[in-house]
């Protein structure tokens, strides 16, 4: 029988997992968490619309109905490529085949120490310390004597103008005008000033420009400040200095926020060092045309961790569809491979790109097809809440939004944990 | 204009501030938490069932629409009875009226150092704690290649019988039987040993004993083993000592979880030191028939935190439904004394008592009517969700549980925060 190893339950590594459900392998699912989570709904448990419980399923309850495989929650710490064992934390796992799809974490480009004064958005740890440190803000806030203290306690600033950012700007936006309109007495939370700081010369560089152009108008009607060409020099407990082009601004906030860039996992090093195999310079692997390590047929990397340029010249993006398909493609090659065959190389259907703004507003692109605005919002909607209910019957998510949407409330307001 | 300042945002503490919503008074409301948590459903986040921000409240968002009320998240650290001024970390807040309801905390008996190893269940962060202690103990189980250990790790023990040992018990008893059946592939979750441990002679003491029966047959359905007349006397990460009469028995579990006891907060003592008021050995200021504390009629005490022994001559018990009345009590006394008037005495009508065990048994008492099983169940579920409804639109939480009820499922089984 052979045994395959995965490591990492997100969207590649589940979708790669699904999709072996049937084939005659002996599989063992490895992820730290024991839950999946579903990412490009993080945001709104930072900003209070959902809880974490109703974008996270277990792992093991997803793959309960599947005989051939079983759930280990453990963590990675090496891998010996010649005796084809994994090493964990407390034991190992040895494979035939392994998939690796460990993804990647948040990098601030050098300046490790500004990961505490400006927490990124990948776990659900994130989201928390994020919700905490926005709704602190307008609590401390309404109880600031002083002028200045209280503008730089309702001032945020979002590092990073991609799809994260924006989202994040979008709700921050509609928290301060809507959510929180009636809540306090000595501030007007529509006061509030939100930054979006992006280093190209447009929000959503990976768009098509005119969808670029209907975002940063839809986060100007939110009341986000955008600044393109632009750049985070320093960054404190008291804020940020921001350069555009020879202009060195300081600015006075409290809540910093970044959503600037990523790099893969640990675990990208490790298999390099091992097998020689390269990295690119965000510390992915550089695969062949069938997403497998140069030289060790046997270990397919996906999603975040890998780096496929094949295809376009071009690293595809790590979005979840690329995972997915990815995932999809591996499941299929091996059994392809099982069956003493050689499986086609990998080829990615781009399924377009999706952000959303605010309540009501989204950009899309589909191909040569451009939409924003609601029709583009529903569109965002439908797409994201046909994944949940598919996934793992999320139906109440649909039920949560629609009645948060007409009520505009956001009813996951707390502020937990804590330094 | 009379400044009202309130301390605690609880059952009493919200009671009181939306019943004084029409008071011709300058209230400030003031919690160290920026949210109000349903008390008695904190269990259904420690076992998966609910998110916390189904059972949990913004404050400032209950009171929003109340315009002679302000809200500040801060914590008091005293109070100047001459001066009349309440002292917080970062300021300080004058007042006329004073009403205390900052509630009670778990309480160890001594033994504080057991804190760290078996967790009560107060706060959400508490029930997340737990959460993460239930679910890993599966988790590492699956995964023990020793028999002992593994039995070690499937061994809960739950302290005290009350009606939060005993709906943790229940809980429990739910997730190994029947939600997690089909999700491991080396243990039987059902193999779980579930251990409550009460000292007096029957569970849920506080009830009639037929109900004690019954909740004692409803454990014993889902697998949970009581041990009445037992107290635990020793406490460490391996297990717990129980002794029995004379009988000492040690027994190795790895999840230990407290449920025995509590204290009332820290404010009781301050104000006593101030005043001179009595406390009770639970912490407790004994008040005037008034809710008042001796010789300081401008000093409201009410929930968890007041001993009111002047209708039967025992404390009344420390559950919402006195708290909720003690609140309404004393904004009707206080607008009774603006006219000049003196209030009646406290008077409180017994509501009676509900416990649920499980998905669809529970036990409730209304003063000579006992009713137990699936109808005292529907009971339970109408009480706690009209609750939810009426207070803060909480409909959706009606609509998670019919979900989850049909389908067995518990959502929120994540594993969050930790070491």
């Amino acid at each position: 029988m052979n045994r395959v190893v995965l490591v990492g339950a997100g969207f590649g590594g589940l979708y790669a997992a699904q999709a072996l459900k049937r084939a005659p392998i002996d599989l063992t699912v490895i992820d730290r968490r024991n839950f999946h989570l579903f990412q490009p709904l993080v945001y709104q448990v930072a900003t209070g619309g959902l809880s974490p419980g109703e974008i996270a399923s277990p792992v093991r309850h997803v793959l309960s109905r599947q005989r051939n495989t079983r759930v280990w929650m453990a963590e990675v710490r090496d891998i010996q490529v010649d005796r084809r064992v994994v090493l964990l934390g407390d034991g190992e796992a040895p494979y035939d085949t392994l998939i690796l799809a460990t993804g990647a974490h948040h990098h601030y480009f050098g300046h490790d120490e500004w990961e505490p004064l400006a927490p990124g958005l990948k776990t659900i740890e994130d989201a928390i310390e994020i919700r905490r440190r926005i709704l602190r803000a307008f609590e401390c806030a309404e109880r600031e004597p002083d002028a200045a203290e209280r503008r730089a306690w309702l001032t945020f600033a979002i590092v990073g103008g991609g799809p994260t950012g924006v989202e994040l700007a979008g709700a921050l936006g509609e928290i301060a005008n809507d959510t929180l309109r009636h809540d306090f007495r000595h501030i007007d939370p529509s006061e509030a000033v939100i930054l979006l700081v992006e280093g190209t010369d447009r929000v959503l560089p990976s768009f098509p420009p005119d969808l670029s152009a209907a975002a940063a108008r839809s986060l100007a009607g939110l009341g986000v400040q955008v600044r393109t060409h632009s750049m985070v020099t320093g960054l404190d407990r008291a804020g940020v200095t921001v350069r555009t082009g020879d202009a060195v601004e300081r600015i006075a906030a409290k809540t910093v926020l970044w959503a600037a860039g990523v790099e893969a996992s640990e675990l990208g090093k490790i298999v390099s060092e091992r097998t020689g195999a390269p990295l690119d310079r965000a510390g992915r692997l550089i695969v062949e045309p069938d997403l497998t390590v140069p030289g060790h047929p046997e270990i397919f990397v996906i999603g975040d961790l890998a780096h496929f340029s094949h295809q376009t010249g071009q690293p595809l993006p790590g979005v979840a569809p690329v995972a997915m398909a990815e995932g999809r493609y591996v499941a299929r090659a091996m059994q392809t491979r099982l069956r003493g065959e050689t499986p086609p190389p990998f080829h990615y259907f781009d399924k377009g790109e999706l952000a959303t703004i605010g309540r009501n507003r989204a950009v899309a692109a589909f191909g040569r097809l451009h939409i924003s605005g609601p029709f583009a919002w529903f569109v965002w909607l439908f797409v994201h809440l046909m994944y949940l209910v598919e996934f793992d019957n999320r139906l109440l998510v649909l039920v949560e939004w629609v009645y948060d949407y007409i009520t505009r409330n956001r009813g996951a307001r707390l502020i937990t944990g804590g330094q």
